[in-house]
């Protein structure tokens, strides 16, 4: 006997899965190929695409077939693709329609200016320009969380948006320790004699580097018959269906590991969609468990696996060969430390790993503040300034280099800058948990073998997509129920105290 | 006062127009880009699009809005914007409100099934593979006429389609009359020495090839900050809006004129949609007239520009300098005759100027007569043959040169071919509007200087778009009330009476 109101469901759900495809596409499209003056045309494209996706997926005829379909699978064991897919659209509807739809668009409209006053403000390093539509975004997602009383925290909603479940309450420890002891690090590091990585600021001809990223990407097993590499201004992951995950990057002449590990990061973003469950495309299962699931994994590859020692012992002989112009005196262990190098700065996307985490943790502060209504958005700047003094030890010094640099608040998301910090903490501990399990993980990768851990990271956690929540995806990836910041603490411990002698 | 129903139609057609826009850009991103493996979920993308467009468009409310909003403005001027996209959208809702939803769901369906089939019969030159699938698609299309009674020819319904209120009875004597001369004009070049071309038949180096047509095109005028060029199988042109309208072409190391001929063809297309005025845009009156009066734009650049001897006094240096070893010791004159050989093929796509329009007129009789019921299915490879044989004095060895050479019937598409030759008499007329108007036109183009002729085609045709009927537009357009072979047939025979020396 079939389940027709299950099998409707999935059909009506794969629809606005193709919807999200076509939107996705023509997002993707502005970014690589857009002719200049298409720009104003696209915005209303993905616009109305957007509405109509949103209308599909909040009509109460979906509601309804979302709960006979409910309960013609309710016999069905929990993790059973039926049970999983009628999980994930009936926890989406329920977000989507406690919102009333005159503050759902509000909220869109007023990010879509703010974001034009954003860039402006950006562009003239002036808060001011900015200042009040944040000081709305704010108020506007306070209104958005009072629909989901009772919550310990207002923050707390805003945070499930993108890490389902996870809570303040739960968090907050887990950055307390992580500040204090990436804190004592940088301490330590900031004591020995700098890496010297001059050698690197010098000119590495772009077609080269391309030629160099596309061996590694394909190396780690990016299937180019189910993606495409192409140029963008901030390199990003998109998913068109798991049978078309493209990736973009930007060279700089000047930065020859900056594309290289941009496209590692987003590679590994990749990988995670393309090693999905066939059987969930065209659902909303077919995608990461979470922000901080999706960004484990573009860590661990960027920052795990090509800046780790075993890397480079594979290729550095290969980058010397491209580049002997530049790199023939310049041994391995050279090298590596200077891909490695520790030095606090003021832009968060070119941190590197031992400070990349106290970025977020600013913003995750001043969000929590701002959401709670103990910080005004007219302190932002004074504050922005203690903090980065305190966690990094220097101070913007324009807005700019501040509270202007990231796009998330002026699109009027709140909650999303603490999945990186969490992101790298879950990277750690499935890593640790690669090396117990795969013994010759680190001569496969001197190998420049990297099917051993690709196939250990699909099983572990790829296979699954969304079909479970991020904490239960948590215990299967990791053994463990509980994120623990130990993980990487531990081993940036041991790699830098080897890098600077510690 | 405002027109409130007026303004929900627009931004409801408006948002239709974006999905349109959609289903363009994952059409095209298919032809262009797609990774190997995605093509399966890319037609799932595109058909839930297209059905969504579809329902749209065809729903009971949007009938009702069209209503309303044609007696707020019917007041108006027939040829104000307001009135126009009224009558444009009422048609469209007409047409297709007439077909029961189960008849346009077997199309569609049978039209996909057809295709494949197709597909697999071109590649093994079968007929009997594509038959039967054949066969039910013009029974369907019989029974979608149907729906159109009265009509003085079933295939009258068909062809409206295509080319609004055109009917078998206008288009007969015409094509009669074209046919006449046109058979007469080849047996005239039949009896001349061919022409030399040996010359063309050598590598061309694609790269610069492609540098030259970027030239011409950009003389041309083709705006690139509201288009671009790729490459595809098939060249072809689409638009996301009238600010984005892009093109592809291909380019053969073997064929130097071909990839040239092509890109200049889809220029003209291009150069149309981005001519239409912008108050036009996201409506459907921001595209061509007709399909005939599309063909006209691109026919004309193809064949009155780009095949002119003024066009290579401007540009042959160019190419003898981007090409010397092939060009050197070749005259203009014997470039010019070697650009417009005449001679037979079993190809329609790779015919050229004088024999392109039998290749339409055979596909535009079989039709009618398959339509009609006086030719049956099974009996089409031999009336090809013999028809062939009549019109070009050769026939197809196979199926794949004859019947399975062209895409259209295999989905379901019957009433287009016509259009072509159409084009291409529209443009004869157009061109010759031009020459009497524009005293300097051949000057200009000799000094490679397009400005003239396009600013002259805008205002006489592209700036209207699709708000006027084929018949006004050809009144507004040409200055005539008919379309007139005789203007084709002439500068055909002006031409190669020169070339052939009769």
């Amino acid at each position: 006997m079939g389940m027709k109101h299950f099998d409707a469901l999935r059909e009506a759900a794969a629809e606005i899965s193709d919807l999200h495809a076509a939107i996705a596409l023509l997002e993707w499209d502005q970014q690589t190929f857009l002719p200049r003056n298409a720009a104003a045309d696209r915005s209303e494209q993905i616009g109305t695409l957007a509405k109509f996706a949103h209308e599909k997926a909040s009509a109460p005829a979906f509601g309804k077939l979302i709960e006979k379909a409910s309960k013609e699978t309710a016999g069905l064991p929990p993790d059973s693709f039926e049970a999983c897919l009628c999980r994930k659209l009936r926890r989406n509807f329920d977000k989507t329609s406690r919102i009333p739809v005159p503050l759902a668009s509000r909220i869109a409209g007023t990010a879509a200016k703010s974001h034009h006053a954003w860039a402006e403000a950006r562009e003239k390093a002036d808060f001011s320009i900015f200042q009040p539509w944040l000081a709305r975004l704010i108020e506007l997602r306070r209104q958005y969380a009072e629909h989901f009383q009772p919550y310990q925290n207002i923050y707390d909603p805003l945070l499930d948006n993108f890490e389902e479940g996870f809570t303040v309450a739960q968090i907050d420890p887990v950055f307390a320790a992580l500040r204090e002891k990436q804190c004592a690090l940088l301490r330590k590091i900031a004591a020995r004699p700098q890496v010297d990585d001059a050698f690197l600021h010098t000119e590495f001809d772009p077609e080269k580097q391309l030629v160099f990223v596309n061996e590694v990407i394909s190396r780690m097993g990016y299937d180019f018959t189910r993606g495409r590499q192409d140029m963008s201004e901030h390199p990003f992951t998109t998913s068109f269906g798991l049978n078309d995950v493209r990736i973009t990057t930007k060279v700089f002449a000047t930065l020859p590991v900056s594309c290289l590990l941009s496209s590692v990061h987003e590679c590994g973003h990749a990988l995670y969609e393309l090693g999905i469950d066939k059987s969930l495309n065209r659902t909303p299962l077919a995608e990461g468990a979470s922000f901080a699931f999706h960004e484990s994994q573009s860590r661990l590859w960027e920052n795990l696996v090509a800046r780790s020692y075993d890397f480079w012992v594979f290729f550095y002989p290969r980058l010397m060969e491209l580049f002997p112009e530049q790199l023939a005196k310049v041994p391995l262990d050279a090298f590596y430390r200077a891909v490695n190098k520790v030095e606090p700065s003021l832009i968060r996307t070119e941190a590197d790993e031992a400070t990349y985490n106290l970025h977020i943790m600013l913003r995750y502060e001043m969000e929590k503040e701002l959401l709670n209504g103990t910080l005004e958005v007219a302190d932002i700047p004074e504050a922005w300034r203690k903090k980065s003094l305190e966690y990094l030890g220097i101070a913007p010094e324009n807005d700019a280099q501040g509270v202007l640099q990231d796009i998330h608040w002026s699109m009027g998301e709140f909650g999303y800058f603490p999945t990186y910090a969490l992101g790298n903490l879950i990277a750690a501990q499935i890593w640790i948990r690669a090396e117990k399990e795969l013994p010759e993980l680190g001569a496969s990768i001197r190998k420049g073998d990297f099917a051993p851990l690709r196939d250990f990271l699909r099983r572990i956690l790829h296979v699954y997509g969304a079909k479970f929540t991020p904490e239960k995806t948590l215990r299967l990836s990791t053994g463990s129920s509980r994120i623990n910041p130990d993980c990487y603490t531990d081993l940036l411990e041991k790699k830098y105290a080897a890098i600077y002698g510690f």
